[in-house]
């Protein structure tokens, strides 16, 4: 359940209005990067967490929460900096031009230049966010990432708040209006405190890596496939032992034409530079199942179930539901 | 600002998996007409509304707010729905099929059937709602109608409330779990409650119609165009006097074809049955322009703004920003 | 069947061109609230009401055909608007610049200026309309709702209506030219014709509310959850009869939390301020269902079926289908 | 302006109810080579042809009318195989399951999974069509070709009913119900007649080949890059004279890469099989330029401009707009 | 499997940065008709083709290379005319706004301007391609046509080249770089080259018309409804022989609503104009359903298949799979 | 440039048809973490890193030219699962029902059954892939992420790797053919490998925290905001030193409420459990501006710009464009 707060978490203040700014700022209300995707992201990863991992579940919740917080806070400066749209567009049997929305132009030219690149505060909203990107395409639901295991999720959540703090670093380049700027450095930088807590929350999941569950095959883990022509460029990412445990390294493939003729289409294909065999991996993959299945088995309470308790005391869920009442 | 609750709204409970009724289900989680959908509509409304009609904007909040709450109703029903995959997926290494997903079947065959009909919860979120509706197409900013008038957005609320309370009387017929119906049932009624709610703030402004300000051209705005063939219907929406002033009626043009001919494309269309002139209409449109307007620009503080006091202890927006702090 | 007739509905013309106000006027082309969107909406639903209520149906068919004919008028204006571009892209061998576009000014700069704030014109449909928004989304079908429930789709029909005339309002804002203003004026005004049919149909359907067939839960149909801090805005949306029927009230939650705590999440809430028990409404639900399901079944005949007869004498479906001459 | 007919242009009939045929069937109402795209697909072009080339416009608005008319005959085939549908959801208050559904079988479960299998009839339109193609993706604008270039939107038409003709030819093969045997036949016996239509409206146009304005490079026309190994495919479309006016022929390019780096990327390299030269390519594009940049500009009235003459008595468009009567 | 070269196709080179020539091209990065629209609409098809058709499947696999080899040309192209973008944004510390963006102009306002109508270069990429057309509509699936038939496809693909060629054509009126048009020029050739390989290829199929495998029923095929009243244009498209065969000719339907109901809805219509009867109808549709079905069937190895030879040296797949090896 | 070789990277193998499968596997082809968004992402994130870092471009190009690769396995093998589809659609004049498409059923009603749950492949694509996920929602532009910041770009990288890893993991459970377990069990390993090969590229680049330029603002970057009431989850992500300098901590804010009341909105909030200062950031934040801005512009040569050198013997890209050869 959630409650309103009348009051926003940073006091978004606005020096004048400024519709062309606004509508850059779109990007992070609807935008793929932007406030509601991160908050919908956290919500929806949430529900699979909630009885398994009940401490990783409230952190999604805080952080959803805070996302929410953060949207509010966007469409809040949006519709300052769109002081004066609305009222105007209320004034329509008023021949004359939008004039005060065009800071020292005049001219239906000019107020009807700003509508053609501006059109959905003017045509559509009158005045406030629309739920689309800085080019007006609509939200979509294809931005959330929501794939049923923390070590997948976690990385995506990592990824995407990189993603958003760009966008506002890009954004500030666009705004000198100082109190603008410091609203967007707020919510910049809480993308950068949600980075860390995704990743110390990922540390504390071990095994992480690979994430999910299984291992991959020896033969293709550790192999770079060369496949353009002329100059070559190596670097830690496919010479020498990289990212791999001690002992192992690249396996770079320089010919992967001939490789692939010569292994059949890599069905012969041998392991190489691994240390660890397909026996090893079958027994790794074994253990994490068993390991992985129990922890989320055991936390699935035998039906009938029941998602609160009232009140929720615990961290945990409870364990029943109560049948009597309906 | 945003806080959540760990107990839901309402109770939700759930008498054992049923992962097909989880699949219709989200069409309230991430459909055009679901919670989500709901939610965002009354957020992004509020955004304009706040300064003028600070009454309003409270109410699109609170009921916003509500509406996210019940998107968690509706996410926690899927996820409890969805009991048990989330940790068959995690079992990765074991070969045989995921048998308690298919309730006193077996086989492979069958499960695999089942995942075809069902793939967003066992190929993309292992068991956790997706940001989609019934058939998988995702949630789009697209369903969000938010136009800056309130005679215009209070009147999509209503409609939308009613499209939402007809889905939940759908999707009552296709289970029969006691306690999922429960949860249906209160979601459903919310939505009769909140229609009630955006009908009465639609009554205490008046004139409300035409929506907007402008209002109707008298020639033709009593005109009904009988556009088929045949057999007629006739009725209060096109004969009599219908939702018109006393001494007003319906203008009803036989053939069409004819009349745009005779009146040179409606160009020299007499207004008829209608009682208000021209004049009329013009003085209107400029009353109701210069009171609107006057409205929201008596609300719009002169810059720099700022959205919240703090505490905000007032339903007004703050009068003007503080600029000292940044 | 459709026929098309070479005049336009109404006699739209325009004074000279103008690129920028034709990109606009996409918006009611293929945008959200446009003319397909409208037809496209009524000739969806007419289809399941054809039968159970032949005369909705027949009103729903003459506003498509008519939005049919408004869509036409759009993009007739939307191409004189844009004379000249297609002239101009025809003449490729020159490199001139596309001087014609840019009344009064010059040089190559201005053309591409223009290009890129309207590349739908320029690049795509060079000088025709595109089935998009003013800001170049595609049309798309989850703008149309279509729910098999007239007391729904009325209302959702009303409230389009209300959508479509405030963006002809706020689109006049930005044409100056008197000619196409005359068009826009009579496009909003049938909008506001179409609003009073739907309105008047829907009066005609009793009981048109709750919509659709089952009543609330009268434990949850009279409750407002305060979901916000402080300062508080109370109105006939939340206090004292509001749209209840006498002796009935509003029941003003002003602690949601506590109160959901209190009723185990809403399990053990009595209703309040309510006239109606649980017995009754079960009562209500049943005769409603018979009724309804029996008007929509009385009308579904035995199969084979046939669309149309030959001629269509009446305003019923024809009783059998013809089985031979196939 | 349109009219509509109640007679359906076909008489479609249905032996029985089958709502899994009636969702395959969607694929013709709201997909990508379905009659609606096919009606605005042609509805669109017509536009900007309209005064230029008036007979293909007259052409392409028949047939774009016949697509409307055959989207009907469509949307009530869906409607007639959904017959029950409705009126058994109108049984709100009924728990017994949808029985009538699903024939010869019982039981929630079977009802269950038709819905899951088929939500939008059951949760979404309640037994209409709903403007989606078979698997829920809705309708979109982008399905629609409209490139201001009768020789680009021709070819577009001729492919756009191959598409559509196919897709009835596999519908057949998915129900022998012969009535509606009887409508798909005729609907897909009707994309062939347009095509053979369009194709001979394209031939009037002359030259129509390189479609557009501008030849090709002459370097570059006739060239095949070979750009896969091993064992080759030849052919007329890269080797021999092909497509191409005598003493002309395919230029195959055996090992591109070496070509590429040979000819400096193209820069250097000399036309081949080709009899045209550079001057004459640059002459031919210098005169179909004028030629057709004329063809269009001499329709185009100087403004103010009107669409239609009331009555529209000749197939050419009004010279002049009449100005009074505002 | 694909290999990438280092050096381009053709040598694309800028003169200098052009950010908004840059947001033009995008329409052939990401657009509907584009070069990835091309390259997956070609390696789409190729999928069934490749074991009954492998001289098509070589072909389609080419060109399709070859379109990939096209979509680098046109992002290596938007990635030079944004030179210096990225440079910008990485100053991030840096107050003072961007001058280098917009040539001979200064100030805040411009830049800002220029990010307003381009925002998907400065607020999402920085200074590279996306994935959208020029309006930031993003790239879709649904651009892509691939029906299973070559009669069909190779048709689709025809059209497609058409418009990618009209879309550069359009193009490069927008820009007076030569060496960008000296690109520009080299994709647009090779768009009418691959129309001559994709047409020679449709030739060698025979028969080819219709396409598919069922002739129309006669008595459809040959009429043509003037479904709009007033002055009618006559062509070869709806008079005389036109396409057909000799001693057959088009069928007009002067007044359709009349036929229609004459005819029962088309079910008593008489074929006329037309040569061939029902019988030879359905023996010629047996005859080709049993001649196609069995070219594919033949080819269709038994299983269990293997899709490459290692090498493949053969145009042909392998027959049977190798199942040892895994 | 590309080249195709016909040999797959990898050796696919069907055991038998599956059309069931098939569908499931349509997730890796055009689903938002499958072969093409994969591809599409590294190839569009490259143009930009082309110039200032040409070892990641070179990695980035050979991961997203075997992405292709891998693109090509997944269709081969849908195809092959599909084997038998088209071969029986082309029988266009067969009443039989398409038996060999289930196998041990009988009967029309399994195969319709069939076509419903599987309509892309029966309707669609006649036995081929489609660009669509197994939903049949299209392909969208929008999964791609390219940013512009290597900081970023690969970090998103990682996470869409994670995402692809676990959904070939998913897949793997719904399919007992082991030679199509054998080629995802590849697939799902080079997702492993391009894990590790940009994880180790990321830490080639130091700082790459925070990602970008800007270092965040010490007063917010360490608050943990505890949105959510009740029993509380403490771990690394909210307590002790976490992910942070040693010295520094997590700043646990208990009751947001009141926090932001007591900062006005965090404007009076003081850095806590931070050792960096204001003047510090500042200072970082030119220092990295200056370094990243002058590395890129560095590499941006001046115009007139040439993207490949022939033969392009070099990783970096030539200096200077030839601007003779036009």
């Amino acid at each position: 359940m959630f409650h309103h707060v009348k009051e926003l978490q940073f006091n978004a203040r606005v020096s004048e209005p400024d519709p062309k700014f606004a509508a850059l700022l779109l990007e992070q209300f609807g935008g793929a990067n932007g406030e509601l995707a991160a908050a919908m992201r956290y919500f929806t990863q949430a529900f699979s967490t909630r009885k398994p991992y009940p401490d990783k579940y409230d952190m999604l919740m805080d952080i959803a929460t805070e996302e929410f917080s953060h949207l509010e806070i966007v469409g809040a400066t949006i519709t300052m900096l769109l002081d004066g749209v609305n009222g105007e567009l209320k004034n329509a049997a008023e021949a004359s031009p939008l004039n005060k929305l065009t800071k020292g132009k005049a001219g239906k030219e000019d107020v009807l230049h700003e509508a053609l690149t501006n059109p959905q505060f003017l045509v559509q909203s009158a005045g406030g966010p629309t739920l689309t990107n800085s080019q007006g395409v609509p939200f979509s639901g294809s931005y959330i990432d929501a794939n049923g295991d923390l070590t997948v999720d976690l990385r995506s959540d990592m990824a995407a708040e990189a993603r958003a703090k760009i966008t506002y670093e890009y954004l500030m380049k666009f705004t000198d209006d100082p109190l603008v700027h410091d609203s967007l450095r707020f919510l910049m930088t809480r993308e950068i405190a949600h980075f860390q807590m995704f990743g110390a929350a990922l540390e504390t999941i071990q095994p992480n890596f690979p994430m999910g569950i299984l291992q991959g095959d020896p033969r293709h883990t550790h192999t770079y496939f060369n496949l353009s022509n002329g100059a070559e460029a190596r670097g830690p990412w496919n010479e020498g032992q990289g990212p791999w445990s001690a002992g192992e390294s690249w396996d770079y493939v320089k010919e992967p034409h001939k490789h692939v003729i010569d292994t059949q289409g890599e069905i012969n294909h041998e392991p190489k530079s691994v240390n660890i065999t397909q026996k090893q991996v079958e027994a790794k993959n074994k253990e994490l199942s068993h390991k992985r299945s129990a922890e989320v088995k055991a936390k699935t309470t035998s039906a009938p179930t029941q998602w609160s308790s009232y009140p929720q005391d615990s961290i945990d869920s409870p364990v029943k539901a109560q049948t009597t009442g309906i």
